[in-house]
């Protein structure tokens, strides 16, 4: 049986290098547009419009994840043998490793949970051209770690069923998915704060050289907007976490596969207080 | 700025430990009743059960898919230097590899689309009793060229807006989870015939002998549940695909982040057809 997918007959060679010319040619025109993207107005608007479809993704990857067991033994690092170093995380960090050298953190969104400086080589990907709108240092904030603790100590017993299934791999990899889902939406914080600090900086500027958390907290804080969000995840938990059927109207189900209340609970009680927590840190860096 | 997750102190090392001991204590219980899940009988509505929810995690996996334009240097041998391979061809090889290593291929529901012998080698994870329901040689039957030209061919210029973002790697990783999300469900028609074939195998046995592909594709036929599939996955993609508001009731949308014409499109052009050649190309091989 061929299984490989390298070796083409010459025919399918040459469609596809038909293809590749076909695409490659009507796209040329876009290149220098796509190229200009950092010119483009970063907006409290777009930012939030990113933010709104990263909700979908998280409630996705969330639902996703809970198709596999708990799988305890990938989480502990006595059990595999691994020394100090549980299943998931040996795989999350290889696998970062791998994402660096095809370049995933060129893109200033993306954070890696173990960032070591090898690993952010990027050897396969040629440089682009992505906005780089955030300022120096204050861009380094970085609440990776609490994620970390956060997902596998509160996030994950709420979304798993107890038990082993033998894939392993497969948890890791959904882990991984949620928590760089998470992690790109709390650290778009720094984005968040950039913005409306540009806005507005006479806002700012004097509890910042305060160093005056606690107002700072209170300007990056709307509570209207706090309250919609929690309102519209717990519904997209609801609508994309019911069993679908051809004759049943949408609305009706009871049995979600990820329980809307512990998806508004993760918003209210960790997604946005760590991003606002992400852009206080970032404001009090914001001048220095 | 903290941002390794490695060195933890040593109170949160400590809370960890009982985290640990909990979960793992709480869960011992079941081990046994886990590792006789290869016990449990599969049957040709657990099988359809979870084709069910595999639709779901395709149709996620396109809408993540769709946020990234087109991304076309990724996809071009020459455009990136890396000698006849393509930016996506070179990221799923290695990611695969990883995968291999960490042992999602002793799972037999999920196979890789580089099947390298070195990689199917699984130095991390330890064996898992994997129901090995399948029959030997006819478990080799493999589809997994075709769905990857048909993805890259036919599908991803339909998901995509045309343009460059840099977010290759991103896109490329995003590109293997719905290959692998449509490989699995395509190959899950060897367990389909599998079973099929063991509830009533006088139905087969006289096609298989005559190797009568085209009886063989009537049996396995039904066009009621075919059609009820096709509704199904574009009802999810109408579902999934739609802006959600607080506001605004469901389904009055008509902006999908994904066609949804396309995913019942794609399933009723490329996905039951394949699932089905699968499922005759198993039973051809079932006697022998």
């Amino acid at each position: 049986m061929a299984s490989s997918v390298t070796n083409y007959p010459l025919p399918m060679l040459i469609i596809f290098s038909l293809f590749h010319y076909l695409i490659f040619s009507s796209l040329c025109s876009s290149i220098s547009a796509s190229d200009s993207k950092s010119d483009r107005p970063i907006t409290i608007d777009s930012l939030r419009a990113s933010l709104e479809e990263q909700e979908d993704f998280i409630v996705f990857s969330l639902i996703e994840r809970a198709r596999y067991l708990s799988n305890y033994p990938a989480y502990d690092s006595s059990y595999l043998g691994l020394k100090n170093c549980s299943f998931v995380e040996s795989f999350v960090r290889e696998t970062e490793a791998t994402q660096a050298k095809f370049g995933r953190y060129q893109n200033p969104e993306e954070l890696p949970f173990f960032p070591a400086l090898q690993s952010f080589q990027s050897s396969v990907s040629p440089l682009f051209n992505f906005s780089q709108i955030l300022y120096f240092p204050a861009s380094r904030v970085n609440v990776s770690r609490t994620i970390w603790d956060m997902y596998f100590n509160f996030l994950l017993p709420l979304i798993t069923r107890d038990g082993d299934d033998g894939n392993y791999q497969q948890s890791a990899a959904s882990d991984l998915i949620c928590l760089q889902a998470l992690s790109k939406r709390i650290h778009y914080g720094r984005f968040v704060a950039e913005v409306k600090f540009r806005d507005a900086p006479s806002d700012y500027i004097s509890a910042i050289h305060a160093q005056d958390s606690e107002t700072l907290t209170k300007l990056v804080t709307s509570k209207t907007v706090e309250e919609t969000v929690i309102e519209r995840v717990k519904k997209k938990a609801k609508l994309f976490g019911q069993k679908v059927t051809v004759e049943k109207n949408v609305g009706n189900e009871t049995n979600y596969k990820v329980d809307p209340a512990v998806v508004s609970d993760l918003y209210a009680e960790w997604v946005i207080p760590l991003t606002k927590q992400v852009e206080v840190n970032y404001l009090l860096r914001r001048l220095y």
